[in-house]
């Protein structure tokens, strides 16, 4: 028998993790919340899906910690919850960030990577690495940019525009 | 409009990595791989899952150059096919460890991490980080040990055996 099957995996670390964020749409969910996305209707349009499994979906991520409603309101219209990401939820950003190196490494868009990750201080592109080095500089998403790369385009409805957006985002502290 | 509509987010990254590991099955199947599981009745017991699923499943990974399928032989029987992480399928490390990483601290197991990852030459605990170092000291599944942690348990059927397994898995070069 494969040592594998002596373990009782219950509380395997790995598998705890995807109990919250291990399907695609969760996973592509929290990206929008990292471009900047709050709103239930920017939610539902960035992911192209119906109301009740994007309810069901902020729902479970709320319950989970990841995200946090707050409330907003506009004036005239009844108050609306805009969610945002929790520390526990933009920690998240480390493991798509190492899921986002791989595919650029092993299927390099046609054009260059859509987005890039500097580091705000040093302007220095950021890596997502596996050390034992216990002085290693750690940063945080509140250390980062997020800027257009070389394979960023924009779609054909606001390149008319004037006023181009610069950044795909800039990351901000909560 | 939120700028995040602004761009054409065909080519994303994390989109294209989810793409092909994004649903909890096909990442726990690469968790079961790095584990060192490579039969296919070893996946189908370790997932618990059908065995037209599994095929299907294997066939992606296969496909997308995650995995590889290598003959074996058992004497008086057809020859069979293993199933080995190539070099694109062990760079998948560096996010399921961040995934893993991310639950330990967020959501901690009762008894403790099941494993631990260490720098087989220091001995360190060897931890995922986001940095701009270039410098920076990065290792690879071939520099690490994966061993029990404080969490690990024998499930009862080994636990009576003799000469029980010392590590969930010792990481070898393929």
């Amino acid at each position: 028998m494969h040592p594998r099957f002596s373990y009782d995996l219950k509380y395997c670390s790995i598998s705890r993790a995807l109990d919250v964020v291990g399907e695609k749409w969760t996973l592509l969910l929290i990206r929008e919340a990292l471009y900047g996305v709050r709103r239930f209707d920017d939610f539902a349009r960035a992911l192209n899906c119906g109301r009740a499994v994007l309810s069901a979906r902020l729902k479970m991520l709320t319950d989970e910690g990841v995200l946090e409603g707050r409330e907003y309101a506009v004036p005239g219209q009844r108050k609306r919850v805009e969610y945002h990401l929790t520390e526990k939820g933009r920690e998240l950003f480390l493991a798509v960030q190492a899921l986002s190196q791989w595919s650029e490494r092993w299927m390099p868009p046609p054009e260059g990577p859509v987005a890039r990750v500097i580091d705000r201080q040093s302007g220095r592109p950021v890596t997502v690495v596996m050390t034992s080095d216990p002085g290693v500089q750690r940063l945080t998403m509140n250390d980062i940019d997020i800027l257009p790369g070389p394979g960023a385009k924009l779609l054909p409805q606001t390149e008319k525009k004037s006023g181009a957006v610069k950044g795909v985002r800039k990351v901000r502290e909560e």
